[in-house]
């Protein structure tokens, strides 16, 4: 927890905080899935999870924590994030395809970008509980990004992205920019779709 | 994955099953705490999580995972977990007592006895989600135990015990009986009470 040489100020001990975009997932219908199927669900999430830590690793970035149908990654760069949010949805979308439809398990992907405060392996701060909250807002199959995320890419990356609208987070006082980005490929429509 | 010599049954390869104590644990209102003072919040979880932790492998208990504000503990003993929990409640309690009101992190514990699925260090299955819901169902600096539990410990630890009746679990059929266990020390009321 060294404060990089910078006095301390007040009672805090100046915890290191740095700058990270944030991917937050998590299984849709989870409960059900497992309801209906228990060992295939964990045969399924066991290989769907090892898929997303691979694309996580290959965009460089790092899987903080992956408890039971949830999964936390940080990356250094928000191209790489949301690059490799895409091709987590496009991979899995695949793959659900050799699945019955009972049993295709789609994760919601919310990425953000913010400072959060590393303690060893872990991470906390705001940051992680508006991707955590982005997460929430997306479909099955789907990403959301915050607003701060989409200011970063949308004139770098050629994705669709739709406005949902400003969204309340709890515990922060500010609502966040919500906007759905779709994964299809192809080429990117208009400005005007 | 080894199915312990049994053939398997049907399409399923017969994923090893095993009875456990889960105990689960989050802090109660863990985003206020973070809202009002994000360091001091992050210094207590780290310290109250090692306390957990060494209860934990104090009461021959293992540590599942322990994301954000949350620790999932499985024990081979009921006695043991139920006597970790109460520890652990107690322990953290004269710890708050040191802390100003608004700085005071108090946890749920919610503990269940059923079939666990193991799969490497994780464990899954309706038994892990039993325990959440009754985390869920705990006050703060409170314990609640299912029915299954209570029926193996209420004649053996002198505690006092209160029903508080049966309660719906998500994608569960059957509803679970609810018992908080009192954590104050003290000789055991009479079962009038």
């Amino acid at each position: 927890m060294a404060s990089g040489g910078e006095p301390a100020l007040g009672p805090s001990m100046g915890m290191a905080r740095k700058l990270a975009a944030i991917l937050s997932a998590d299984v849709a219908e989870y409960s059900r899935l497992m309801g209906e199927d228990e060992e295939e669900t964990i045969r399924t999430v066991t290989v769907y999870r090892e898929v997303i830590a691979t694309f996580v690793q290959q965009h460089r970035g790092r899987v903080v924590d992956s408890p039971g149908d949830n999964l936390l990654a940080e990356f250094a760069s928000v191209m790489d994030a949301v690059q490799c949010a895409v091709a987590i949805q496009r991979e899995l979308n695949t793959r659900n395809t050799a699945l019955p439809l009972q049993r295709r398990m789609q994760f919601r992907l919310g990425i953000n970008l913010g400072d959060v405060i590393p303690d060893g392996e872990r991470i906390y701060g705001d940051g992680v509980n508006i991707a955590a909250r982005l997460e929430s807002l997306a479909e099955a199959g789907g990403i959301c990004i915050s607003g701060t995320v989409y200011d970063q890419i949308a004139t770098k990356l050629a994705l669709r992205y739709e406005f949902l609208g400003e969204r309340a987070v709890k515990n922060i006082t500010k609502p966040v920019r919500v906007y759905r980005v779709h994964t299809e490929s192809g080429p990117p429509a208009a400005a005007s779709e």
